[in-house]
């Protein structure tokens, strides 16, 4: 029998899952449909639904009955329904509530400010013209890491807000564990690359047979967007969802390569089954949501590259591409698109770089975080240690800061705890992905056939359906039998590009 | 110099503004974007949303801060920016604190039960069906009308909602006076009428190409959907807004009549020009805001068929039209759009009439709801009524209920106080146009030059910039320079239909 305190509990949660939804509509149509002139009276709107759903979560009420709960909470078996959503109801409650409002506020307008900076130094293409926005921005992570609490790093409490339970040391000596096989296997690769293996995608592809094409591949992977979600076009894609009914995912198109569109769709459509995935009978409350970032990511990660960019993929897809573009696709064979489209190159941008090299761009922006915020690098000196970095781990130097450190947003609005959660995602893809391959046997064999409903029923029950009931770890913990670790994702990155590139 | 509790005033009213724009968003893109599946998610985000605008409208603290203003408003100029504030703000917390949060929700869940009883008395295509629902609806309007107070009819304060300081016997009276002219008017038409004076309309037209044309005809009348406003296609057209810089007209496309797509633009964009021109050094407050529900149509009606079904305005855009439809519209002269576009037939659906008999369609809802509300005709006896009514006014019997009274879905969510709005708003556009044309010489020949600033400018100062500043029959009152009346519409009828068909 639940007691009252928990009924009230569940009706709070509902009304801030809706305003939490309602601010993601807000965002969604800016990004979409939103016409320029609207821009200054949807900032007071989105600050207004974010200021109610902080203020309700942050409420002394809101504590009252997370405390009146205690005794149910520890009265039952911590992995149920009832204990879990107790328990991240408060946690959520107790990370908001230690950051003062007074600070949210601020990192708002820092937020806009640094956007704002960010916008003019690229227009300059110079750092220094960044540099003061983001040493406010940096100033603020730190004074959110000490709210939140911290005893090793500053970074902790800020992976911990996308990554709960994960924190800077489980990620560096992951990272460290990856970088040191990934640097040499990207070198030799280099060697041996003619460096036009992607020669195949520069052709021109007509912007709407892309994106129809595109449709028809995230509906072969079982996306849902005709009548529980949408197909759109933004300048970044994105995804987004209003409930498990309602999911949407953009894209945009490159009308010279059509992979552009095509595996950002396969991305964000791995995004947008997860969120299709969520367990519906925890609909609007904490539970019915992402375990993190990071698995979040994996499942992106998992139809965009683990699927998307396999042999088996191709088998299937390249006679329904071919339908779309006979000239520029109807000539070639399965293994060329293969090849085409898993060129390994050392690249300046993180958002374009192939499977191998693209997790060295993320760990620069992780050991730059960390150093930063630990007070071993200056602000002033980070455009320096960033160009030394891509030279030690990627070989290439930036010729200039949009190439290098102006290239990603993410430093406008916030300084640490972003970056982590793209590579765990890949290395959870791979855990996980060898994890349902040993269950669903011939998952490649049922590619080539169009099948991937074993692969993404899986998904569904080991992670979607799971919801934020377990944190990250745990929860691939419980999916795969085994802790997180490198050795998966390793272990198809040397196969897949072993293989590929005879090294 | 601004009290503390003024500026405490307008933070709330923003809030609360806010609030409102984004729920008028959820129901945007539920009306035009949202795929079937997010159905009862939005109406939970929209119910939450609703709920806390309206318990920030009726907070004891927001009432307390009227009471503090109240000095300080009684010492300003009435018509003042900030006397007007505080008064159009307290009638809004009257209004809605009157009201029983109760009642509020009982109302919700009526009109959502109400709706599926229409759809299902639809497909029955029977009013019994839909009876039991739409006694619950009646009983709720006079229950709310009770709420309200009132002294002579329950449908004084239900008009007063949309319409601040009509009530029913001035609305009696001039419909009275109108319908004895309109009745003799449209049977003198009818006697007269050939019944193909709209056979140029009847062809096939490219869906496509009817929205460009309308585009182009939205954007000639001043609509900004480049960068404050958009276009979209939905199953009934209407207009919303996010702020003046945000307004978002629909339409619908008939394949075979391009006047249903080309005439809901040009309505819908004449309410789009209302928001598009309200008082922005008001925004996210109470005073930017139309002033009524008829002073919204005056603005639509305006558009829509004072100038767009003029013979000026023929004469600048058939070339314009025969552009995008040579085959269809090429041979024809201003002169046979301009009849093509006026044929005046009594019919059965109020949506579909002509400016002569649409009027008629209005006043017998309205006659139907004073005399349900006031106890004199039983729900029961309703649909006899309408189909008597119907003969009397018009000349016509439904031949079914679908074509009778199932036809609007109003009556599914209210009864009382919606349908007065129509005929008002044709009644204050005549007067307005009249008073433009008074001061604004040769404003069919501008038309005809495609030149209509000099009217819109003429709106956006005497009726859109006024914002809620006044009520509506004062604002018409100032903007024309005298009292409302039914004088200006009945000579701009007899003018325009007896010149047409020679009576």
């Amino acid at each position: 029998m639940q007691p009252e305190a928990y009924r009230k509990l569940l009706e709070r949660l509902s009304e801030i899952a809706d305003l939490h939804r309602t601010a993601a509509l807000l965002l969604w149509d800016r990004l979409t449909c939103m016409p320029p002139g609207g821009a200054a009276a949807r900032g007071e709107q989105l600050a207004t639904v974010r200021r109610l759903a902080h203020s309700r979560l942050t409420s002394p009420e809101f504590g009252e009955l997370l405390e009146a709960l205690r005794e149910y909470e520890s009265s039952l078996p911590p992995d149920g329904d009832e204990a879990s959503m107790v328990r991240v109801a408060r946690r959520h409650h107790d990370k908001a509530t230690r950051i003062p409002a007074e600070l949210v506020a601020e990192r708002a307008r820092a937020a806009a400010a640094g956007h704002e900076a960010w916008l003019k130094a690229r227009e300059a293409n110079r750092f220094e013209v960044f540099r003061p926005a983001l040493e406010r921005t940096v100033r603020l992570s730190r004074e959110i890491a000490s709210a939140l609490g911290y005893t090793l790093s500053p970074l902790d409490p800020l992976i911990d807000l996308a990554e709960p339970g994960v924190d800077t040391a489980f990620c560096r000596s992951l990272f460290d564990e990856l970088r040191k096989a990934l640097v040499p296997l990207a070198r030799a690769i280099a060697a041996k690359s003619p460096g036009d293996e992607d020669a195949i995608l520069r052709q021109p592809f007509d912007p709407d047979l892309q994106l129809a094409m595109g449709k028809e591949a995230v509906a072969a992977i079982g996306f849902d967007f005709q009548r529980r979600g949408r197909v759109d076009l933004s300048v970044h894609p994105f995804t987004t969802s209003f409930s498990p009914d309602d999911t949407r995912i953009t894209t945009r198109i490159d009308p010279h390569d059509f992979t552009n569109c095509f595996y950002s769709l396969l991305h964000e459509a791995g995004h947008g089954l997860y969120e299709q995935g969520l367990p519906r009978q925890f609909d609007r409350t904490v539970l019915c949501a992402s375990a993190s970032a990071g698995v979040h990511e994996s499942q992106s990660r998992l139809w965009e590259n683990f699927v998307g960019r396999s042999l088996a993929f191709w088998r299937f897809f390249l006679p329904r591409a071919a339908r779309y573009f006979p000239e520029q696709l109807g000539a070639w064979t399965p293994e060329d698109l293969y090849r085409a489209v898993n060129r390994v190159t050392p690249s300046f941008i993180r958002t374009e770089a192939d499977e191998v090299t693209y997790n060295l761009h993320v760990m620069l922006r992780f050991d730059l975080e960390q150093e930063v915020l630990e007070d071993r690098l200056a602000v002033a000196d980070l455009k320096e240690a960033w160009n030394h970095k891509m030279q030690e781990y990627l070989g290439v130097v930036p010729p200039d800061d949009l190439r290098g450190i102006l290239q990603d947003i993410h430093w406008s609005g916030s300084f640490g705890g972003d970056f982590q959660g793209y590579t765990l995602g890949n290395v959870m893809a791979a855990q996980l992905y060898e994890a349902a391959g040993a269950e669903c046997p011939d998952l490649g064999a049922a590619f080539t056939r169009g099948h991937f409903q074993d692969l993404g029923e899986w998904m569904r029950q080991r992670v979607h359906a799971q919801g934020a009931r377990f944190e990250p770890l745990e929860l691939i913990r419980r999916a795969t039998g085994r802790p997180l670790d490198a050795a998966a994702y390793l272990r198809y990155l040397r196969e897949k590009f072993g293989q590929l590139y005879g090294v």
